[in-house]
């Protein structure tokens, strides 16, 4: 059987003292209570020696404070790398003395609504609502008025009722291309990737990619199309080559199509970075793990749930949409081209 | 400001009956309290207009009961595979109608015997207790004669006091050798990694290769030492084949390992499979990635995490060690081989 808890009652027994005393010792109000140092010292010895604990539940039935939050998204901890905005949440959470639930919906509405209301008959204190990939969202209707932080997604508007942390994926497009430009590239750099307008990632990729190259004089020479897979870029990238491609940069949308890009590039003879550059967006553990080492703009899915928790429990400020900076980290795929 | 939770008194003003008459309709109690039908349909429509929930952590302090479990591991969100382990536990949680914590402790006893403490004062009404690998563990002593399961890990012993969920390694080890021997390799088998004695996974793994081949009248040609990682391997497979290595099959401890060595034997012009077949463990979603795809032999850490909590919450049973089964996921690494 499980050990049972001490009571304030039984802390009070062995003190010696009556219940009320022993509360009022324990909430620290012995001052104001004209509680006896005598009294008190017995109070908390008794406390230790019977290991007790203030009954946080019965607490919070009267503060309507459960020091609890929860999280609620799709499939975050689904994903291997999204999976650390989880890490990132229960770190902030614990800073803040918090708990942190976790629950998933796989974007069902119905399991959402009823995962919410289960949250809310424990009554936790506020919500982080998240999303695996960077995407608009429409709140929960139990979860609007309620304090409540988004994490990788975004209600749109002018002016957002709470705050919305997002990565700064414009930052990063313009970021790879200016990485490339710095190196000497002006000319032959071609995406690979399709990037739909309606996915967040690629079309804000691309539109930073686009603006920064257009700052320096040049443009996109082409795109190869593909989804974001190894495979499928593998075998546009090959084809590309096949049909008389012949890049001098590559910017892969994310590392996965890197990873294809990689394996269709050596096959067809081709050396990174001395015949191709290759930059890509991410920096998923397989960034290090290549030959040569990827540069990769990072994707900060720590910093994106700490932060999230942090403005859920931190001081209150203004709701706004944070949009975290995206690193860039170097390696070796990227070669220095005289510049003529 | 959060909309305000409707009480059970104002539903009983609004049904115009008692409260107690409406705490007994909404407890089903209509019948054994002889309540009117029609002044249960006026409290039924009363709760459902002012969508009344009943006050669950109220409720939990009277049955003591919370439906929360709460999920307490070194460091299983940070790691991108193992925190598939977190969906499997979720799903099984929510299938059994309960909540599910999360908590880190980073392996830190400190902040482990805080972290449970947070969650016995939540009343949280069963742990499972989790590690990033599997290994040998001692039960924090708060959690002594509570609802546990062990998850990735185990505390030894012949009579274990909880259940305990691990990956049945000895057999993946077997299932490895095996699927070499019925693919005709019966010589020129080296093993790739490390395998220390204090390392669950390497050295049940290892245990069950030589066993296999033993039982399949052949052994291991030798070992290529390396850390669990892609430079490692890399480095020490290409320094194996410069010294005149002429493997005819390759074990790879892991995928990281497998792709290490894939990189080795492409630079040194040696092709997979048809001169050196290649099989690893894990099927982290690399294996599927590298061309030719890797065969390997899987960590099932969504099931792990599954099977977990269907323990703590499903029908009781004497407490054991359950080896959960590790599939061969065959690909294109492994060739045939005429038998001689």
């Amino acid at each position: 059987m499980p050990p049972q808890r001490a009571t304030l009652l039984q802390v009070a027994q062995r003190a010696g003292v009556s219940r009320s005393t022993a509360s009022f010792v324990l909430a620290g109000r012995h001052l104001d209570m004209r509680i006896s140092e005598d009294a008190r010292q017995r109070v908390l010895r008794a406390a230790q020696e019977l290991d007790y604990r203030p009954n946080l539940m019965a607490r919070s039935l009267r503060t309507k404070v459960t020091r609890t939050i929860a999280l609620v998204s799709d499939t975050l901890a689904s994903d291997p790398y999204a999976g650390r905005a989880i890490n990132g949440s229960l770190a902030a959470a614990v800073a803040h003395g918090h708990l942190l639930f976790i629950g998933e919906t796989e974007g069902d509405p119905v399991v959402e609504a009823r995962l919410i209301d289960d949250f809310l008959d424990r009554q936790v204190d506020a919500f982080v609502y998240a999303s695996m990939f960077t995407r608009h969202v429409r709140l929960p209707k139990q979860l609007k008025g309620r304090p409540v932080v988004l994490l990788n997604c975004f209600t749109g508007g002018t002016r957002p009722a709470q705050h919305q942390i997002v990565p700064d994926e414009l930052a990063a497009g313009a970021s790879a291309a200016a990485t490339l430009l710095e190196a000497g590239h002006n000319d032959g750099i071609h995406l690979v990737g399709t990037a739909s307008e309606h996915v967040f990632a690629g079309r804000e990729r691309l539109a930073g990619i686009r603006e920064e190259l257009q700052r320096g004089g040049t443009r996109l020479a082409g795109t190869v199309e593909c989804e974001w897979w190894p495979d499928s870029a593998y075998e546009a990238v090959s084809r590309a080559l096949a049909d008389g491609l012949a890049p001098r940069a590559l910017i892969c949308l994310n590392d996965r199509i890197a990873l294809g890009t990689y394996q269709a590039l050596r096959e067809a003879g081709r050396v990174i970075p001395d015949d191709v550059s290759v930059i890509s967006f991410d920096d998923s553990e397989l960034a290090a793990w290549l030959r040569p080492q990827l540069t990769s703009i990072s994707l900060p899915h720590y910093e994106l749930g700490r932060q999230a928790v942090e403005k859920l429990l931190g001081p209150p400020s203004e709701p706004a949409v944070l949009r975290l900076p995206m690193p860039v980290r170097r390696r070796a795929s990227v070669a220095k081209r005289a510049v003529r």
